[in-house]
């Protein structure tokens, strides 16, 4: 039986995690009955001791979790803007990282090929990976930012540069935005949609910061402060979707991160803004998008990165290939 | 020489020509060298009379065009929503048609087969093929509304409904938009960088309607006026292709219709617009997109409509097929 090693990496925690590559279905959707790791470890990042020590204690983590075993393969998540074909880690704010080339790091002390991709694109894949084969699959994490990652005939869908999937900067409110995102402009979707604008609300209508506990508290209890706050974080977050949704046609919108784990009351509205925003003309019957809570909860991207690498290993073709450009219908399976 | 027929059908005209299929490249980009139709007609659409006599007036102008010889197999530019799949016009607003069988009624009248895609998609086809295989690519027109079309790996994306691309419909200005779309949306691209928006301005601001020829007298002679109602659409357009960009990176945005015919006045704002609201941080050194005007002017969706009835020809695979879902990595050309 092969090992994969599988991380992600955010600025927090670090997940590592390692699989049977027998476990993992490749290529074909919805027969991943048996993904769960065989090992798996959540320790603190502490990104401030610097890249070198961080990427020591990941090659650490896998090695003892593998135990007496090798990983033939890694996968690797983490935040981004990332160069995938080269390995580097261009720009993680939250890690304060420029130019980390972490795949060739890591490969040198775990000595196995590692494979990179962005957290929210490994999460698309994986949670593809648990449906039936839905084509285009768009997957949304809300959390502190909105992150997005996009599935486009079961494979990852990266873009000319690396960056598609940037759901959370495209602008949905031009005209009279208040709130200056990070990215530097007005009007992003992450300034209108995050767990960030939600305790903003909650600031503003109950005069203080609230725990998600509580805010679960209040919404069970119907307070109408909690709820008209999540209510309007999620109509701007359909508003969002519904505009992905008018350039994609995705197939399933797949809603994760933090803050879709308040579940119903949260999607609902969601659900509602999206479909009264786009035209059902062009349905031919099969309905709009559907709108659905991630499966996976916190382990997607790890999961992703485990795929990752099954996938590459399956194809035994380069890795974060230093070659030219990449055609999307030939041989780059995510 | 196989002789292919083409058509593009407006609300107000339409266009036929037919081409030899040696003159039309398959596949590899950039080696579109010859592609002027051998044969080019344009008539008045004449909808009111009903999609029977349209359907016929099409079969007609092939015939004419082709002379003695037989099209052996005709290309169909529409506007949407279509089916693709079905070859069915599902809603047309300017023709005032629903559920038209289109396909099945034009390959009775010529007796080859027929294959129908949108118009907007049929273009960014033709403009990604007099490129050097820009990957993908996104364009925009930019007429009385705003249209979209998506080419990813060199074959048009259609999305899960034949309904991706639809740029005019995503909203820019969910806040505070005044004007209602079409759509029954409020805060679409299209009601802030269409003509319509364009015209609107220049009304505002000069207290009547402009043609396009004093509109271009006007910028001419720098009117601060008209330069200001270009400059806003402009804006707005940049805006609407900022967030399609940051969903989708594409390596070029190519932007046609009768208002990027203003040419560089329009374009310039449109780039630093698209720009400024882009992360650098994930260019890769590969700088942002290009944004560049159409170059095949107003033949673009004929000339897609012959390049799609050339690709399915030579694949010689179904047309139109009404077998199940489709796989945008396997054979299925366009």
């Amino acid at each position: 039986m092969t090992l994969l090693g599988a991380l992600d990496l955010g600025g927090t925690k670090i997940l590592a995690g390692v699989f049977e590559a027998d476990d993992l279905d490749v290529g074909e959707p919805a027969g991943l009955t048996a993904w769960r790791p065989v090992g798996r470890r959540q320790v603190k990042t502490r990104a401030e001791e610097g890249p070198e020590a961080v990427v020591a204690r990941m090659a650490d983590l896998l090695r003892d979790l593998a135990g007496s075993r090798t990983v033939r393969a890694v996968g690797l998540a983490s935040p981004g803007p990332l160069d995938t074909r080269r390995g580097v880690i261009i720009h993680a704010p939250n890690l304060h990282w420029r130019d980390v080339p972490v795949v060739e790091r890591l490969e040198g002390l775990v000595g196995a090929p590692v494979f990179l991709d962005n957290d929210a694109n490994l999460a698309a894949l994986a949670e593809w990976s648990v449906r039936d084969g839905p084509d285009p699959l768009l997957l949304a994490t809300v959390g502190t930012g909105v992150g997005g990652g996009i599935v486009i005939g079961g494979e990852i869908f990266h873009g000319f540069r690396d960056a598609a999937g940037e759901l959370g900067h495209i602008t949905v409110a031009a005209g009279g935005a208040p709130v200056e995102c990070n990215c530097g402009n007005r009007g992003c979707l992450e300034t209108a949609a995050s767990g960030s604008a939600l305790q903003r609300r909650l600031r503003e209508r109950l005069g203080r910061d609230v725990t998600a506990g509580e805010l679960a508290r209040l919404l069970a209890a119907g307070d109408p402060r909690a709820l008209e706050a999540v209510s309007e974080t999620a109509r701007w977050l359909g508003v969002g979707l519904a505009a992905a949704a008018a350039l994609l046609d995705p197939e399933v919108i797949v809603v994760g991160g933090g803050v879709a784990g308040l579940g119903e009351p949260f999607l609902r509205v969601v659900r509602e803004e999206v479909r009264a925003r786009l035209m059902p003309a062009s349905w031919r019957g099969k309905g709009g998008p559907q709108v659905e809570a991630a499966r996976l909860g916190r382990d997607a991207a790890l999961l992703g990165a485990a795929l990752l690498a099954r996938r590459r290993l399956a194809v035994g073709g380069p890795h974060n290939g230093k070659d030219g450009k990449r055609d999307p219908r030939k041989g780059d399976p995510a």
